[in-house]
């Protein structure tokens, strides 16, 4: 009897070599521009994220870095419809800015608090391969065909995670550091989102561990008055998020965020955080940080 | 008897948790500018150094692109008796460049030729310690002391790698890809000579690895005569060596390359290369690669 369960367990783990299923806590922290292009508050931040116990990632975006970047080299940025196209020169900064410059900064910082960050790219250890998005037809109201080519942006799916090479460096105790720059796999760079990044892998790995997505943004949560920072809403679960939907509490600018961490949680997420950056030690002091959301 | 012998082993080898002086052949690599700014050079080393078995370490340094950026941005590199100074600026510059642009093109390149390439700096994974270049007093002819800042440059000392985390890679079938980038583990980023950083790996390694080094230059070799590339001297030892110096063959420019190989030598490392970036595969195949010095 025991020999059969273990005969089970063997056949339904036989593709696992790595973290089988072992459930270990794993948090994935995702930072945008509002920290990293403040000195102070990434200072505090990078403390509270070197401080967290246990098994965790850090993914950043980019912020003001490439724009001003982009000006002192005298390259404008080019936006179709608010989107920032990612044309040669623009990969070609984002590449020296996020995978470079922020990553090697984030890393050194978080070295000398003593966690032991490794900063990579997608294309490192082959981690997160990407598709690069095709050029999307648009119909336009006067029934002429618009062609937009968003250039060199990789999008992403589930399997675009190479779970065992990100599980051997965890294991191992490093901490990755991922700027939100990936490959294809046929030695193409691309831009890639980085809360994207953050939810996939988020996803992927949690079929080897119990993880928590954790979205850094302005606010201190989400919020029942938009203007009132002291309104977060703790808990938000799918019956109370219809219900917050119903009601019009949630903005607009919100709706695609809890989409997003909603679906997660539907893919194997144990929780989503949505909150402020300036709180991270909340959650490395049990109590909770901004609005957690779970099944 | 034999348990005795294993007690000695164990007492020996006691401080050792990883490698344990295996000796499994290790190759670090070392590539310059010559190859990087040449895309059809790159590409054919790349291919070879992919191909090539066995463990493996890729350090890059800069070539054109940091300067070329500098122009774009109108920072002038700022000299002193012909060294790049390494001034805050600069140091941004090269952070973007080699940590971000040049080496995750590398890794890139390498994935798509199934090399699993991790691309990193020495503050990732806190594997390359440096210390700033205190400020150099030098005595002028009329008496006058000048002093020379070298700005953001970091030194190594031998116990500047941490051969452990770098091991975990390695032994994991990562193929770390350095850029010239190091830290000094208080969260300052410092910019390090290439070939210092390849002859300090291999000297590192060698502990636990039997350590080959490995430098791409201009030339097909040591030569005998400098206009003729078919007069490379296959095989140098201290011996050859001496004589090589006494009668003059070796000029000038190849004088501290040879000196600085063979320290590597009297430390450990079994024997290092000199040669053309192009002859990689020499190695693959087993032939001689350009020159080959050894004890």
């Amino acid at each position: 009897m025991s020999d059969n369960k273990n005969q089970l367990k063997k056949e339904t783990l036989g593709s696992l070599s790595f973290g089988e299923g072992r459930g270990e806590a794993l948090y994935i922290i995702k930072i945008g521009g509002n920290v990293i292009d403040d000195s102070e508050k990434l200072h505090h931040f990078l403390n509270a994220f070197a401080d967290l116990k246990g098994f965790k990632i850090l993914v950043h975006g980019g912020g003001k870095m490439a724009t001003k970047l982009g000006d002192e080299m005298g390259i404008e940025a080019q936006m179709i419809d608010g989107r920032r196209i990612t044309d040669i020169e623009t990969l070609r900064i984002v590449t020296m800015v996020y995978a470079g410059l922020i990553n090697k900064k984030l890393v050194a910082q978080l070295q000398m608090n003593s966690c032991n960050a490794i900063g990579l790219s997608g294309a490192d250890g082959n981690i997160i391969t990407a598709k690069k998005r095709p050029i999307k037809k648009l119909t336009a109201k006067d029934g002429s065909i618009k062609e937009i080519d968003f250039g060199f942006v990789g999008d992403l799916e589930e399997k675009s995670i190479h779970t065992k090479n990100l599980s051997i460096l965890i294991d191992n105790g490093f901490v990755p550091v991922f700027s939100a720059i990936t490959h294809d796999g046929e030695s193409q760079l691309l831009n890639t989102n980085a809360d994207t990044i953050a939810s996939v892998i988020a996803v992927a790995m949690s079929a080897h561990y119990e993880t928590s997505l954790v979205y850094c943004f302005e606010k201190k949560g989400v919020l029942i008055d938009v203007d009132d920072e002291n309104s977060v809403i703790r808990e938000i679960n799918p019956i109370t998020y219809e219900e917050l939907k119903t009601t019009g509490v949630i903005t607009d600018g919100m709706l695609p965020k809890l989409h997003n961490a909603f679906e997660a949680i539907n893919k194997g997420v144990k929780e989503v955080f949505i909150g402020k950056a300036d709180d991270l030690t909340d959650l490395k002091n049990g109590t909770l940080f901004g609005t957690r959301l779970m099944k």
